[in-house]
């Protein structure tokens, strides 16, 4: 079936100021939505991200996707190769780990990868997870992905979250979150205050939530030797600790001395780290991304790999809108070893793109849609409205940093800074 | 789409008095051929071993099988796996190494997941090739398979390819092998006379086919010290040395004087394998084989995680049909990574169960088959004869030891021998 043409649509969506160690988010995120239009009137979706730099590189490829047969995926890998010529992406937060000539290339490659997978379900009349060999479950569960907040953005606006940064308010988000979407495991993004405080917002969590699995991620901002004091403190506390120190040698001597697995979707962001972290024994569990690691069979392979090794498998989460979050329930829900519950930043966000009811979560998962493909549809509206919010908004790159600078003028982002 | 019935059909057919490190081939190679029968006449073929354990427990499952949906692969399996009860599949002659339950759950699970993507196929109208992520080539390269052989079966019957035991016979039959086949790649199976002897033969191939990527496979038949000694001998000679000598510790160490990559489908045979096989650096290719890795699937997963550490990867071959060449095919045009030619005893044999016309050798490699699923059709007339040849033949498992022993009284299977 072959490709008559592509629609290639940035968006933005409100974002509410969420803490992390580069910074603050800005009032908006920005994502990337493509429609794979193919004959027979099949349009097939993808999202990713939504960067000016990111977004170059996409529009390099577009003219050359038409004609190209949607079934095959090594073909559409080799023309986006050919087009990027060896071009490195990079971004200024590195919260998603290093940048190589294959991490760029298998990026843009799963915006449209993903977008070739709904379109040969919805021409099949298949979901895409039988596409990648059936579900090994019904339903993918997600974590409670917590942030300490500002109460408002720079403008004075406001959202229904309030300031989170105390014990108690923590303790408050996660009752809310968990109240409305039945959340089992809980996560907190740290690496915002110093980690005595945060280790006190896990006890309280813990405290408030017992037999909820918790998980902390200060986004490497410690060292080794706190990395492995937090470990020790936490220990039979926490489910994994993510990323506590920066590097695949910071993490393995963490690991050697931390009794729970350490997760990370920072020091193994490529296949080019694979080999280095499993023979240190570096991590426990790998957070995939399709988005980053070569489109959903990729993610799916990965799952292989981590088996082989004894490395768990869950997934990490950029806001998002309701294409990717389809997309991260297909292909958790075909991947067997994918066992921990995935990250998300859904609850954050109070608009998508797509047509509501698709995707709705019950104690805490997704039942995966038994539609054609993704099994959602677009909202023409709400695109419409989304990619006026990008052009208004006039962000082109994330830059938590600068944005927290004017909230905290002497702010230096740091990781491994404690 | 759901199973309404599967037809199970063990076959022989005749083979040629081949010999290897465990002894002679007998005069018949037992095979199985299922026929997976859908709703709307949809049919999916697989194949696989036909020894009386392995039938055995393919038996047990078939019940089970009715009315499950040839698209929920890990549902399929979780019916293997919960009829077999860990179970664990052994043979005597350890030709693909060690025996565990998850390599008798992968293995039967492949013969039916085979079926179930050829079924997927021909409802889908999609080659299987397609089913797995689109071709990364339209053709598979295969290798001359020599072997050293006898002119005649102990009844006297004879072959046209004749007594194999000199250099010159050995160039001869390569010679026929490449003018018929056009095999790039020349693999000598070994370990069957003392290694000065093989190397020998290796040396007349390498004089008569210049160019021709050379691999020599003696079935773990040496030393760690004698593997080392032949890769010094042969180094630059070879592509590949497979299988030297058994175990992973035994292959690291001739891994680590041999400038040639060290091959295997023994000492890495199983998930379990892969980790202390990759940290010993104990292979540079993995001869992957669907049969026993747990389906097509399952096998261009492996092929990135040898990707990952940097392990080549081809395909390992036993006595086979049609329906396992085209399955070979599919997958190894769907896996990029497998970019070494792949075994084959093809041309050891004379009769098939599949119509003929869809599998051509050209220049040694077999185009992928465009037609809907496997691209194959059973011959119902060869499949009675191949059954009534399977009945009559009175053989019930692989024994090349006991009839070896019939030419040589004395004779004692032993790798590591020389």
């Amino acid at each position: 079936m072959q490709i008559q043409d592509v629609v290639l649509t940035p968006v933005a969506f409100a974002d509410p100021p969420l803490l992390n160690v580069m910074g603050v988010h800005e009032p908006f995120a920005l994502r990337s939505v493509v429609q794979v239009i193919c004959e027979d009137g099949v349009v097939g979706l993808g999202e990713s991200y939504g960067d000016a730099a990111f977004l170059g590189e996409v529009r390099k490829v577009l003219p050359r996707l038409r004609g190209h047969d949607v079934f095959d995926l090594p073909g559409l890998r080799r023309i986006v190769g050919e087009t990027l010529a060896g071009t490195v992406l990079t971004d200024e937060h590195g919260l998603i780990g290093g940048f190589s000539i294959r991490k760029t290339l298998s990026s843009v490659f799963s915006l449209f990868e993903v977008a070739c997978l709904d379109a040969q379900g919805h021409a099949l009349g298949l979901p895409v997870a039988d596409l990648l060999g059936g579900k090994a479950r019904d339903e993918v569960e997600f974590s409670a992905y917590l942030f300490y907040k500002y109460a408002a953005h720079l403008d004075g606006s406001e959202d229904s979250w309030g300031e989170i940064v105390t014990p108690e308010q923590l303790v408050g988000s996660a009752r809310r979150m968990i109240d409305e979407y039945g959340f089992r495991s809980i996560k907190l993004k740290g690496g915002v205050f110093e980690p005595r405080r945060e280790v006190e917002g896990i006890h309280a969590l813990a405290e408030a939530f017992g037999g909820h699995p918790l998980r902390i991620d200060p986004n490497a901002a410690w060292t080794p030797d706190t990395g492995i004091a937090v470990a020790k403190e936490l220990d039979g506390v926490l489910e994994y600790l993510e990323d506590p120190t920066p590097g695949i040698e910071g993490m393995a001597k963490v690991a050697g001395h931390a009794n729970m697995p350490l997760a990370t979707n920072m020091c193994v962001v490529d296949q080019g780290d694979i080999e280095p972290a499993f023979r240190a024994h570096a991590i426990g569990v790998l957070l995939s991304d399709h988005h980053f690691w070569g489109g959903m069979r990729a993610t799916q392979a990965l799952s292989v790999t981590c088996e082989s090794f004894g490395v768990g498998l869950s997934m990490h989460s950029n806001s998002h809108l309701g294409i990717s979050l389809a997309a991260m329930v297909h292909v958790a829900a075909a991947t067997p070893h994918l066992t921990y519950a995935c990250d998300t930043h859904w609850p954050w966000k109070s608009e998508d793109v797509i047509a509501p009811g698709a995707l709705e979560f019950r104690e805490g998962a997704v039942a995966v849609p038994d539609k054609p493909g993704l099994g959602i549809e677009l909202d023409p509206d709400a695109l419409a409205k989304a990619n006026e919010r990008f052009v208004r908004c006039g962000l082109t790159k994330r830059d938590d940093v600068t944005y927290m600078r004017k909230f905290e003028p002497g702010f230096e982002p740091n990781t491994a800074r404690w």
